[in-house]
């Protein structure tokens, strides 16, 4: 948890701007729903608890069961939970009570769970708008639909607060806070890169002939239940790295392939880090591997290069993507004019994902809000091309923000197939060459990147070897 | 995944248990609904997955977004899911389809997750009686009240089917299959009780003075997720063992405390362990601790050898809190006649929860069916008093049950000065005594059993190390 002032300070923020975004004298009240314990298997044997991420960041308690509301008018706040009996004392141990936890987060007012109820139905009966964010958990969702007594779909659409959904209002206001980090939660972006670090290295050094995928993700994992949270995301390890989000770990590591491994930790506080790099499974690239790697590579520096403030990140997507294309050009894997190619969207048959996303408590921060919200506001509208269509972070870069770096080049038969026999490549992909690829597998290499006043710097206290010589440098002393 | 005929099986006996306890011509139909993903922050960012339990059992398909429907007229049964598309490709790779997943549970009928809603919704339509188990995740809760038009609260309460809520007769019946453990699934509890003695072998070692708890935690799941699936249920590792389920990890090992590590571990096939060992944090206990140890280690030991058909767990419970008692007066905590304390539920005091539960593939195993319906059935009432109330399994023991044997004695500050303030020990409690073990802590020592046709086994292929001679060897040479 960090200092009381800092949520104080946030929730003040987020007055300021709920107060442009509502007509005076009938703003409402902004209600925030903590999550409650999420069944693994049954009810009472719950997946480690994971607090709402929007609750987290104004009303800082990490505990289940609890929920505030904030008054735009009045500007009254209530943390709403329950204190424990004896039972709970016997299972759980002495606990803090609401009322010292709402003190933590400088909040003076608290009262019990059922009173949340009321005061809800209460500003409903009166007719009164009630803001509230688009639920990413089922119970919430339920919940939200009972007490407004809107449908359980149309709590998750977001639209301005009058149509009666999930509030547009509260969304922007939120996506204005939280996407612009603060001091505090950069240092802790570092700690999360740090343990991210340390996952990878495990993975490194497990990455030999022989050992079964599924034995270096739990190593890997343990590194970060040991030091921080858990995971940011399901790890990805896969010797089927043309798979973007693969999640099998079955095989076991085979001499000559590539073992792309995207993976992140979540800090004890809740933010996330999120690397990948990708290694040759026998400690050495083929060269066949080395010429790709050398460009996702080399498109990974670039991208860092062009990230700062006075640019948007889909100028850096745009450019970087012409970058690949270029040298695989040169390779002779497509043929043609290469800025035609970038307008085309070519680029989306090699990397259908886009350069990267905005983090922060969340791996891909707040798309339970609405990815376009986050990532591109008003500003500009997401392209519908494969590919460019999938970045999640087209905006203006400003100080502050946190994005992911991660291009990648992928060969993925079934869009090879697909593109050859829809000819959607329009004539520039040499399917021919291709041909050759078929079983080659991927590369993505990421780093998490901090826009700073006068450019971009790479978090983390410690860079993973990135650079196709120093990967087999280590690996042959590993 | 379990050889097809295995799920056929279990499917031709649920179809008679059912029959026992419908009348015919009108048995109506029975709706399983898998797991969907349960987010973890946001939707797309999901919690490790993990299917429900009796879906798992009676259809054998490990992935979300999946249902099934048993005719208990006609027999016919279908599965219900969506084939994969270009899309799904890219970022999860190719995929079995539907209908190779039906085949290998032999089930020959497959539709899309479509029809599923359309079938249920043409039952009620028609009044058949819809029989379903209460739904553990908030998802599988909204979706069958909107299915069925029946409440969001509703759908959780077990009833005769004609009620209009989950259905008591596919309760009994799916508890009548799943608490007898079938051969190959006492193989794969036997895997999970390996990975589960390897987690504890990785704590052992790990306790050491200054070590902190959370990294001792990290390094334990990390087995589990190389070996198996995960945990069981979330690692319980503290020195403050007085506190029955302490999640929290941020206490640094303190030499003369003891540390309580109750952690299961889930085998890939979904099948769970469950162990507790408590440990001097120093590696070698006190005098005052070694005393409350042994009277444990010897209540477990003779748990398990009262443990055969022909008896009850509850009368195994009786027995071995009464083995207690007599220990804790020779140690003068408790005056007066053992018997009546029993009667009296004195050793609520010291052990406030049950001897054991009921184990498969869930830990509890089937505790989202009902606590009663599981470990009581109609053979006996439950009882009010603390402890033996909270006796998870009182049944008559038969070959195939498998159970946990796990008996504590805990010193909780709380519950002592309520007692006394109450005069709930009917005068048996020595409170001068207790004055010197506020903190003691608590100590728990947990074996997983099968009931045998002549007795019964401990499960995996390794017993943990549980005398206290045993412990403070090993613990010196590690």
């Amino acid at each position: 948890m960090l200092e009381s002032k800092v949520y104080v300070s946030r929730r003040k923020a987020l007055l300021a701007q709920m107060a442009a975004r509502t007509a005076e004298g009938n703003r409402g009240v902004a209600v925030f729903l903590g999550n409650v314990d999420a069944a693994q298997n049954y009810r009472g044997n719950d997946y480690k608890f994971r607090q709402d991420s929007s609750f987290l960041y104004f009303w800082g308690v990490d505990e289940p069961w609890f929920a505030a509301i904030l008054d735009l008018d009045s500007a009254e706040e209530c943390l709403y939970g329950d204190d424990v009996d004896i039972d709970d004392i016997i299972w759980m141990g002495p606990q803090p009570s609401v009322a010292s936890k709402g003190e933590a987060v400088g909040c003076a007012r608290t009262q019990p769970l059922a009173e949340f109820d009321k005061a809800v139905a209460a500003a409903v009966a009166a007719g009164r708008p009630v803001h509230f964010l688009p639920p990413a958990r089922y119970y919430n969702q339920m919940k939200l639909a009972e007490l407004t007594g809107i449908s359980n779909a149309a709590v998750r659409k977001v639209a301005p607060v009058e149509a009666g959904g999930a509030s547009e209002e509260l969304v922007k206001s939120v996506v204005a806070l939280r996407l612009i980090k603060e001091q505090c939660e950069i240092e802790e972006i570092d700690k999360a890169c740090e343990i991210g670090y340390w996952m990878h290295t495990e993975a490194r050094r497990g990455c030999k002939p022989g050992v079964l995928e599924q034995d270096i993700v739990g190593r890997m994992e343990g590194v970060t239940l040991s030091k921080g949270w858990g995971v940011s995301f399901t790890t990805i390890l896969s010797q089927n790295g043309e798979t973007l989000h693969n999640h099998s770990h079955h095989q076991v590591i085979t001499p000559g392939r590539l073992l792309v491994v995207d993976a992140g930790a979540e800090s004890n506080t809740h933010y996330a880090s999120d690397f990948t790099r990708t290694y040759p499974c026998s400690g050495k690239f083929t060269t066949k591997q080395r010429e790709i790697y050398d460009i996702v590579e080399q498109a990974n520096e670039l991208a860092f290069s062009l990230t700062r403030p006075g640019t948007s990140y889909w100028d850096v997507h745009c450019a970087t993507v012409k970058f690949m294309l270029e040298q695989l050009k040169a390779l002779d894997f497509v043929r043609g004019d290469v800025d035609e190619m970038v307008a085309c969207g070519i680029s989306g048959l090699f990397m259908p994902h886009g350069l990267g996303h905005n983090m922060g408590m969340d791996v891909h921060d707040m798309e339970d809000l609405g990815e376009n919200y986050v990532g591109y506001g008003d500003e500009r509208q997401r392209s519908p091309l494969l590919g460019m269509g999938n970045l999640r972070m087209a905006r203006d870069l400003k100080p502050g923000h946190v994005i992911s770096d991660e291009p990648g080049i992928y060969f993925i038969p079934a869009l090879i197939e697909q593109w050859k026999r829809e000819g959607t490549d329009k004539g520039f992909v040499n399917y021919d060459k291709l041909a050759g690829y078929y079983d080659f597998g991927g590369i993505r290499l990421e780093d998490d990147v901090l826009v700073t006043p006068d450019g971009a710097r790479r978090l983390g206290p410690y860079r993973l070897p990135i650079k196709s010589s120093e990967i087999e440098e280590i690996m042959s002393k590993e």
